[in-house]
């Protein structure tokens, strides 16, 4: 990597901030950066007063990261495609207007409109009581909240970079601290990247547990994506050696499963787990593509560091939110003691670092649609896929 | 109308805002408009820091217009007349500082020193807990806070018309998306309207229902005042066919209903329920009059629209907040469950759209207040008032 | 006192503000001013966004308010020493990001990283809930979060003067509402002072009840320190008739409850409660010095007003926030009924108003230290010191 040039956008540690800011990569005198950019405004108004966005422009593909929402991300293009999903909250909204505890734990869905949002980190899944030490050192009980607290803390510290290869790369790096006296105390460093001129992005998280103690951690990539890319008869495609459903619901749709249907008013969430297969590096990949299979959005991550496949499938009509979820993540997002219980949960020692990455693809053309099929039917040509008709008791709480 | 002068505030699709804003009407060339002016700033400091405040003057009443609180109106003047009330609460108060579920779900009160407030949408009235179909569709218990969620959401646009009339027309239009995943999705559009040099301001609200499906909904005007209307002597006056007492303290001061005490410390709230009366169109109104009826606010609105009225008794001591609240109503503030009961709720299909209109008028005469009088007696004349002694089982839960 | 210079940086009612702010005293031509100063900034970014921080210099020491944090005292440093401690949590953190009722009510450890931050109003101590008469006069519970409402209200009003004495002194002053409809009224009126070159700042408080009817008050002083005045072998000298642990952890460590560890991961807190002694005029002290006593922080305060001394020991790794708290108040950080129980609440009637003051003071020699524990030893001198090795029931709840 040649040097690059870097510059900071926020550091509440040293008093940096910028409202607005700009940069052209051709006025860098960058190799074929044509419009490619990056720009910070802060939102004013409404639900998204205070917001941060940060515009990234690779000049064929674009996408927003939210430093306010945990280093979410929150729409994106690529060419004419629309990346994202229209949710009935009016976002991107800042955590000042989301009570996580309201709802019986469900208020996280109040700020929830992003294409890609992280759950955890000391918790994801289902609300939740959960037992835990308090300051005392006594078991005490604590709720925890729908998909956990990272999504709606602000980064504390915000930089940009622009190396300059060629093609020149994008980089937008974020700090998020989940951390207080008596309570986990983890960071999040998140690296968000993207080459100019290409049809991906990638982000690379690291995870320090601060503490002088063990910690639990958990984290599931929410990422959500509606028309153009889900349609009836749109489907999911992913190697893997297990699906299972996660309740009586989605038994109900368990032999179309795979595939999507029109915005269907009523049309009630149906979940599937998975076991996803991997190269034998670990890397693999899922895709989202539309009915005709020349349109695509692929998720590509390791199972080393993401073993647990989620896919939701939420058909409603449009103003109900119409989209589907593809979720790597460490574990699935059941309540956080099922999951302590199954053994998935991360355990980090003081000072351990997790990383997990995940690259975000888009596919606008029928043959590079087909050349993902066939990587995906590699990786799955050496093994059987059991499709189980009822939940599993270890995959379901 | 004729054609109107067009101004956007706010608007968070297209990233529009404006933190000062001021329009003359003089400077417009308009007939008669005198010190006429619309007028926006973004309060900073204290509970009100974020606040966005607009501020309306026809040239003899004014009324400050607040996005930020679900485009409540926060106070106002006629003449030399202030309208509105002292609250314990420094307001207008930010969303921020305000967390619904303090105190067992009265933290509604924390922001509450508006002149009108909406109660809303979703739910109104006191807190319960709620069945209601989770995100798997199954009946899930959620709490339902004072008052609901509707006067804590910032509007997400806003628009300011003028419009040249003679006299000219100050016209402020905000939406409010009370609306997210798994959760209501209802959108208030609200245009609130006053004629140069008259002595009245006038709010349409249109409600609808973005989802796919059935909706309810509830919405109640809570309008507030204090001195110089409200003071020992003075009186409530409203066409009716019933008054009911709402519980054991309202029964104790059922004879006197209608009359206020001085500031008195130590008094606990009176509640009762109307059965508004209205001329043959549904128009009807309710007036709080001064000791010697010479000044007098009015609240104009149609029972076709809003069959329900309130009056609420509060004449504390100064410090706790000396108010009464004249409250018209899709219903009762009663828990929302025993409203549905009741048969009250509003029943909203998709797409649908609830029209509700009140008027606020002030008189600062005695002939002024004379006229209302007459008006009040004219829809009285042909019915009868029932005032009952004892808390009536389909009004007070 | 000399006529002051007055400088009005907020105030909701009159709707002033000033987002930055500067006063060098050298440029008003005061005697002895150096480099002494009073800046104020707002903060932006990550948790801190939004937070007012006013600096006080006075040439050798040097002090942060935060208006926005209820007018705490967040860090200082006296010459080369830092003041304060390194708490998980990076702040300041502004209220906006603190839910109070999250994890049982333990919300409030969110936004705790300051040096003083006062516990209260209403309520102080361990959560619960109460019973307080409702807005229909009735007995209904509430829950009381940890260490209440007040460090996370902002400043309606913040003014600074300056004193032209010789040495000049600074004063900044702030009033903090927690007040709303059927809920406590209790004003903070803040009066934060020092002297040009002195080593010490002194907080006067006066808290007076807005209400018509009686209110019940608590109040403590959270001061938190860390290195270079906690460390292995540091010492907290306090004159005081009593010392009791709170519980069955504080009985462990009863033998060394004066002394401290360096950082040790894993280890819980131990908390004890002191009966101070004081002079003839109520004035008493406490001191954390390091091992070799030749530095020093001292807090003063008089028993009349803060009778109650707590001593938190919180010796955990840096990362878990290595700190010890020395917290003079109005009773013990109990739960309030508890207190209630003991007759340990304030009771104000209508009007009243109630005053504490606390100063603190630097050492940063062997002589200052010595001195410091001469003043303890004289206060002493004729009495006993009972360290109970079992919880007195009157003491814990």
């Amino acid at each position: 990597m040649a040097d690059s040039n870097t510059w900071i956008l926020t550091d509440t540690e040293t008093h940096v901030w910028h409202d607005q800011f700009e940069i052209l990569l051709r006025n860098l005198n960058l190799p074929a950066a044509n419009r490619a950019a990056v720009r910070k405004k802060t939102l004013r108004g409404g639900l998204s007063d205070g917001v941060d966005l940060i515009e990234i422009d690779n000049g064929e593909l674009s996408l927003s990261v939210l430093p306010t929402r945990g280093m979410g991300i929150w729409k994106g293009h690529y060419r004419d495609l629309e990346l994202g999903w229209q949710s009935p909250a009016r976002g991107p909204v800042h955590p000042q207007f989301v009570n996580l505890q309201d709802r019986g734990g469900l208020g996280w869905l109040a700020g929830f409109d992003e294409m890609i949002v992280r759950c955890g980190l000391d918790s994801n899944g289902s609300p939740t009581t959960d037992v835990v030490p308090n300051n005392m050192g006594e078991p005490s009980e604590v709720d925890l909240t729908l998909h956990g607290k990272i999504a709606n803390i602000p980064a504390s510290r915000v930089e940009v970079h622009i190396t300059p290869d060629d093609p020149p790369q994008i980089t937008v790096v974020g700090e998020v601290y989940e951390a207080s006296l008596f309570c986990p105390g983890l960071r999040l460093r998140s690296t968000v990247s993207t080459r100019c001129g290409s049809n991906a992005f990638t982000i690379v998280d690291e995870i320090s547990n601060l503490k002088g103690t063990d910690s639990e951690m958990e984290l599931l990539y929410h990422c959500n994506f509606g028309a153009p890319f889900l349609e009836a008869g749109a489907h999911i495609e992913i190697p893997a050696s297990l699906v299972a459903p996660r309740d009586a619901r989605a038994v109900e749709g368990i032999d179309t499963y795979n595939q999507y249907l029109a915005p269907t008013p009523g049309y009630v969430e149906q979940v599937y787990w998975y076991e996803p297969l991997a190269d034998e590096t670990g890397n693999t990949l899922a895709m989202l593509r539309n009915a005709t299979a020349d349109k695509a959005v692929v998720i590509r991550f390791n199972t080393a560091e993401l073993p647990s496949f989620t896919q939701w499938k939420n058909t409603a009509a449009q103003g109900d939110g119409y989209v589907t979820g593809l979720e790597p993540g460490t574990d699935y997002p059941n309540s956080k003691p099922f999951e302590r219980q199954q053994g998935r949960l991360v355990k980090m020692p003081p000072g351990a670092t997790y990383r997990s990455e995940i690259t975000l693809e888009v596919h606008d053309t029928a043959p590079g649609v087909a050349a993902v099929q066939q990587e995906i039917a590699t990786i799955q040509q050496n093994a059987e896929l059991t499709v189980h008709q009822e939940p599993l008791n270890t995959h379901s709480s």
